[in-house]
């Protein structure tokens, strides 16, 4: 089904359209700042932790102006029902996706710091968990792009995937702790990025709440799981 | 200067003037929940811990509510320039209030944790970086009620102070986990506890650039300190 319906005016549908590609667009340069803040970690890889520090700016610049063109096509156009819901979505969804965007640098501050041999094999436990997130962010995307409720439903059970991930990794590292106490300023880094994961992938189930809002035009945050289920139940994924 | 004006139209005014005492009563509500789990921290109240977590659905509901009203008055008063600029703030602030409401919540789950009594001195220290962050809270809702430029530019300015008592107390906690690596667990806790207050911080810093792009109507975020400065400056603050 195809949520995106047209318009009389051919030219609020091109400036819909053009606010869409930028999200994209966005969303593009968040994802690979993701990944490559990940790959920087467990390959301790200096010069792209330093890569994805620098294209932060870009991130953010971009945000900036989407916001100011969903500003000006309300006023301007005076959208109302699903128009105004999808500027609106935007609008959270490109501050989330900044914020993940600030997330992957600090991740990349763990690979600028010097870590002894004997506490890198830590950092691979964060790869599994990294990657997942990365994954998933990429999956909500796709749904924003094509505001598909299955693919977006799928996604945002995701997250209790990642949790158990943590509650692991978090166990890993205390014991770690307990047992190489000089470890600690080392570990404390890698529990911030193991955080850092966790919400980003929260950060990924807002923005899926995003779209069940925009389809279903109801707001499904905070709704308890019994909403969400039935939702799922409808959706039969 | 009064940034708030007056429209022809009476019944936009009370309709704008309704959404603004709800953000005030919600952002009252954030902030006794945030001065609550900071106290429930030092006290190890874990009564009072559980109604922090119980008023959590308060909070939430104001949000969507709020939300909704917002998104009403778009489509139905198309509104422009700064009452636009005012509601979408509005949007964009009930979203961190609500955020600060689910770190108070975790800043609670210390509280209900069983500390031995040789560890509780380590939670006295969060004391006053949790305080400090709490009068934060309520200087920025009071600047966001009165849409006061310069207090809002003195409460952002506040952030570098808690980033500073946030280095201290790491600093601090990593040395106490060394010399007591038993200890461990429960000052992971109390880590988890600090970041949640450095983040609320942020998120009235946030507070602050949506009040400085509603008075200015310029987009504040990300503009490096210079023009901060330069705000500061022409506001003599």
């Amino acid at each position: 089904m195809n949520y995106l319906g047209k318009h009389i005016s051919g030219q609020f549908d091109a400036e819909l359209a053009h606010i869409r590609t930028q999200v994209m667009v966005m969303g593009g340069l968040v994802e690979s700042q993701l990944a490559n803040a990940i790959s920087t970690v467990s390959n301790h890889d200096q010069e792209l932790a330093n890569k994805v520090l620098a294209s932060d700016q870009e991130v953010n610049q971009m945000e900036v102006k989407i916001d100011e063109a969903c500003v000006r096509i309300i006023a301007k156009r005076q959208p109302t029902a699903s128009d105004l819901r999808l500027i609106i979505v935007i609008i959270k969804t490109i501050a989330e996706l900044e914020r993940i965007g600030d997330s992957a640098k600090d991740i990349c501050q763990v690979a600028l710091q010097n870590f002894p041999e004997e506490h890198k094999s830590i950092l691979a436990g964060l790869d599994t968990m990294g990657n997942h997130v990365v994954q998933m962010l990429h999956d909500v995307l796709d749904a924003f792009t094509r505001m598909d409720l299955n693919e977006a439903i799928r996604v945002y059970k995701e997250d209790k995937r990642i949790g158990q991930n943590y509650e692991a990794m978090i166990r890993q590292l205390m014991t770690f702790m307990m047992e190489n106490p000089r470890s600690i300023p080392n570990i404390i880094s890698v529990l911030n990025c193991t955080r850092s994961i966790l919400r980003i992938s929260s950060r990924c189930q807002n923005i899926c709440e995003f779209i069940f809002y925009f389809i279903k035009g109801q707001d499904f945050r905070h709704v308890g799981d019994d909403v969400i289920e039935a939702l799922i139940a409808d959706n039969k994924v």
